[in-house]
């Protein structure tokens, strides 16, 4: 069982961050390789950004299709995934699609912690999207306003969303911030998701299964 | 990892058969057992049936907490899903939230085949219960004036979900068509979802990631 | 014309309570009754708790249901409500649903009153089961920081759903707080309904009409 | 206690038929009367129709306020039911609202029949306005090509409503039909319900209770 | 092309200013004209005030309806656009409904400034009646006691939608707001958007494109 | 005045299709051109295909920003309408968005024609995007089985949206059926949009008025 993260950025430390969160969690019970998407921007933060992935992105896949036995997409806005679900016949998670559907099964409600405010109605969109806006408490960005270290600015960000947005679950909404729902937990009574290893445990589990993407009309490649 | 598959009614056949669904997935990956419900119904099929399983599911929870990693409800209706995520700290699945989510996941909408038309309301609800209703292309279950055998009349349900509803993925609605997903799969091009294997993989997967239900509020079994 | 009012809880005091508001209210028009739950927890809190009641209620509808006309179920939670709804034919009303539902038709939209945050995320999945998501203004419990005595934190909270949250109508979260609607009436100028008198008029309405749960396919207790 | 039942059109006949499904409901246990409207149109189908209305039914609540305990506003489509909750300070009762609100309280979804096709959008729009478009399998009109005298047609369209949409309960979609709920009973095994019964145990159990529209902004008339 | 305003009430002085946006917009590339509405309250705030309107309005359109190619109604609140979509053929256009919907085109939530607290359930039916409440981020009126002059409380309100609620586009709730849009919007970088001058380019855009309400079903005259 | 339609295509001829509607409706009022996107895929129909015509088009709007008031997407799926929103402060307007909004404000609910049935869900999704899914009435395509030529197919097709879907309104779901509204209207008592007009009126209103796409938060491109 092999799966391929795609990393929609070019940024070869967040890939390198993104991968040894993935081969911490998979402790060789599975392979899994990152690959930084070629093209891109190094930071994916607007529209344009988003789009600049593309060609990359769909390069990768193509290239190793055969390779690999599930792919991953490891920008939480999870840029181009129903491209990537429309090419291939293997089985394509989204971090941001797969920790915030998880989310669902763990607690009430859950909130999504992002890098700024810029992200607030991109995270909105994107839960509409997934049929989750009335699961979603809130998204929370760290104000800077409210001192401290980065940590203490998330750990503050997360607290007002479960004591006064009333989040039950936490999910990290950027693959950036992988790895600090270790750092954060010891702090907060409450599950924190951190979106590579939620896609990891469903991509294997698909390809374990069997299942993939329906062919049938909705991303069927031929039109 | 050892995962307990709990069965809410007591007919040990369909026990056993959801046990064949899960070792033939797991091959031994993971240990994996199931239980009867005791004290529970035979089949269940009302809303009375339903409620005389609980004294058994929660019982069966209860002796068996430190054994396991994690459980599984494997009845497509997930009765008594809140009352096992309240009272233990261990990741609980439900056959039916598992199914139902991870086939959004794969395409467009998703259809539910059922055994009877009494279940039609119960799996609307149950999709909306879920957040799910937008998703959901509609429940279907074998019309007996259809004819041919029961393989056959499930056949043709699902093409009609397929051609008719728009559904572009199935989920098996009923613990007891566990393995039909391997009969109808040939003659159909979308993806059959068996609720058991999905709720495998979700429920070792929150375990290995340390994962499971929060605790505040909703959950909290102090209330 | 003679209805059951069944306490989802063993506590008779409560009992007791729902009694008197129920009499108050009747003024010999109709007969009313009510009793406690055998083996049931003396407070419902918890999704235990609720499960728990589950056969002492259905004992209690199936050896009362001759001798009268309707029934309620007098905990806001309506726990089993859709199991008695099924396995009788005579009008079954829930305190939750009534006054919730009747809210509806007395202002823009209505808050809930609790007894405490737990069962915040309850009431929002309850008004949500009642497709009334979009009509809930907020449900507040009495914060314990607020000072003065009992009535004056209920006092405060229902306060701050008027002011703050949008509120025009308030609904009793509790059947504990049975008769509470007099006390605070006078200070707040908004409807607020106590779901046993709710539930009373339209169980003794659906009798008088003689109409009931359909028991087409949903509520078929044939299954 | 006495309830004012005021139709919106200005046709006697109607008025006397609504009078006399109100008095067979009441017995004697309460008192009601019934008025037209003056300058009304006889029969309302357009928006134009209902408009028209608004003046007469004004002045009707107006001149009878002090006479009254409670209002039935006697045309589904609730036209200027707004207007009196806001002018009056005693309860005002929709036979739409009513009907099809308590429809949600019997199964899982419900049809409304309804005189002709031009009713249907604007059934669908009336349940969207009181948040129960999740609710409503269908509206049905009966099909002039389907045969047979008017009660024939009537029971085709109930019939399909049950059989295909999904209907579980039916709600008399126009005051015109009053008492054709007896006549279809009993070729249909789901409830059935008429507007003017179910607005009078509602509008005379909101008196009873002493609970009333909230003067709190929407109703407010001082604006 | 020639437009005809109608304005709801019947102060001259309010559709004096009316006309001053509209003209000031048109710069003569179309001809617009604006009425009081004969019978109107001076200001419509209440449901009955808007009752009151109809016969005027009816009255306006019906005696123009030949001279004008396109119809406006400019109160925000729509009054009676139902009404007066189904006896035209032309397109009539409500400033509400036009301000409201091309909100949505040009940022990821809008709120609506209206002049008082009473507004507020009013403003977020009529959201839910265009299927808008989702692309609500709030109602704000400006609060007296923020002090200031008018001009700086609504200034407060706006700067609290935006920076509070989430909006990222204003609409200006009331045609007596018509031209606050400029003094507003040097101080906030958001499109405020003034309702009349919205209705004023879809009608003409409508009337040239030879396209009006469709007169199936829903808004036929004949019922 | 001067607008430019991006057609996110590369076939030159369905550019010249889409400029004709356009210069027939503006009719010299104001400036229109139309430009096909290069390295763009001649016909767009798959996921891929869309994310293929990003780069092309990001470049037109750059290149052409300064002599140009206004922009139109001219293909109905709206590929990469959020980057261009983002990437100018001058109004961008999608054929999709505004004919399926604008489709909203002249009848009950509306009906999508599109060219083949993978669309059919691409489609539901878009309508869900833009908040629209409750006012979709259906999405249809031509069955080839059902005989004729193409005009004929789209109009049986129409038909059964009006007759059996309930829409009151048509939207021409692909650029590429430009003018056809024309040729159907004769046939159909509805009004059929072009997503060219639609989007052409709106876009100049825009620019008329002053005002454009929010720059706070969501389409802020600095991120």
């Amino acid at each position: 069982m092999k799966v391929l993260i795609i990393n929609p950025n070019s940024d070869p430390e967040m890939t390198a961050a993104i991968l040894r969160t993935a081969r911490k969690f998979s402790r060789g019970r599975f392979e899994v390789d990152a690959k930084s998407t070629p093209g891109a921007q190094g930071f994916i933060e607007t529209y344009e950004d988003q789009a600049l992935s593309a060609p990359g992105m769909i390069k990768l896949l193509k290239e190793n299709e055969k390779k690999y036995d599930a792919f991953i997409v490891a920008c939480h806005s999870d840029p181009h995934l129903d491209v990537l679900k429309e090419i291939t016949t293997k089985p394509v998670v989204g971090i941001g699609e797969a920790s915030m559907k998880l989310a669902t099964m763990l607690g009430h409600r859950f909130s999504v912690l992002t890098d700024n405010p810029h992200s607030i109605p991109n995270k909105e969109v994107q839960a509409r999207t997934y049929h989750l806006e009335g699961l979603l408490a809130s998204v929370r960005a760290p104000e800077k306003t409210s001192g401290g270290g980065e940590m203490e600015m998330y750990g503050k960000a997360a607290k007002t969303a479960v004591e006064k947005d009333g989040a039950e679950v936490l999910v990290l909404g950027c693959a950036g911030l992988t790895g600090m729902d270790k750092k954060l937990c010891g702090k907060l009574d409450v599950p924190i998701l951190d979106g590579v290893v939620c896609a990891l445990f469903l991509a294997v589990g698909f390809a374990e299964a069997g299942i993939s993407t329906s062919k049938v009309r909705r991303y069927d490649p031929k039109g």
